[in-house]
């Protein structure tokens, strides 16, 4: 069986979910020793709020759930890489596919690169899937 | 001026190297202020080692630098993804081309997906630069 280490995150695993077909990076979180099994168990990328203090199922509320495909650990077996079928086309809670939509330019400026998905204020309805 | 929130990390930055023409996903990191300066200034990837306790030249020892050819920060601006180029071929200090070569499979068991770039012993004749 595989074990991570979860203790150099202070109990939490850092995640990195990827486009598992174009391999764009969608969105980086958390996972507790409970995400972990119950990634695992059921198949759908589950993850741990730290703001909300509490396990968070991507998607539960819009829809947008994460059908895992591939599962990876680094060399210190202390990240995980989440290769993802991103369910709604976008993984960010702005509407973005990629929460990675804010580029860095010359001298430190930054510039937002991508178009929105979808309007988060439609999808959410204030119910509060927003980490 | 673009400015990353430090503070959720407890001053480090979780970044993530990824090939910025394949877009695997190389290795995941962290980054202080002065590494994310450096990083601007210099053009390469400067990380901070966690276990060092020190400002982190990716490749000082190895070689084998990453040249940053794009900076995106998430929508929270506490992630970095790093699009780089890896001189060497391997961002692994194991000699591996990503550090993710471990793949969690049905069951929970593991298994090493890839082949090493370079024999890790000939490279760092045991200079140290390992995290």
């Amino acid at each position: 069986m595989c074990d991570p280490d979860f203790d150099k995150g202070g109990g939490l695993l850092p995640a990195i979910a990827q486009d598992w077909q174009s391999g764009e990076v969608l969105m980086f979180a958390y996972m507790s020793p409970e995400s972990w099994r119950e990634t695992l168990r059921t198949g759908c990328a589950v993850y741990y709020s730290r703001s909300r203090r509490k396990l968070w199922k991507k998607g539960e509320e819009s829809g947008h759930t994460q059908i895992v495909r591939e599962i990876l650990l680094d060399c210190d077996r202390d990240t995980v890489l989440l290769k993802v079928e991103q369910v709604g086309g976008a993984a960010c809670h702005t509407g973005h596919r990629s929460c990675f939509f804010t580029r860095v330019e010359a001298g430190g400026t930054i510039r937002e690169i991508a178009d929105r998905v979808f309007d988060p204020d439609q999808i959410y309805r204030d119910r509060g899937e927003r980490s």
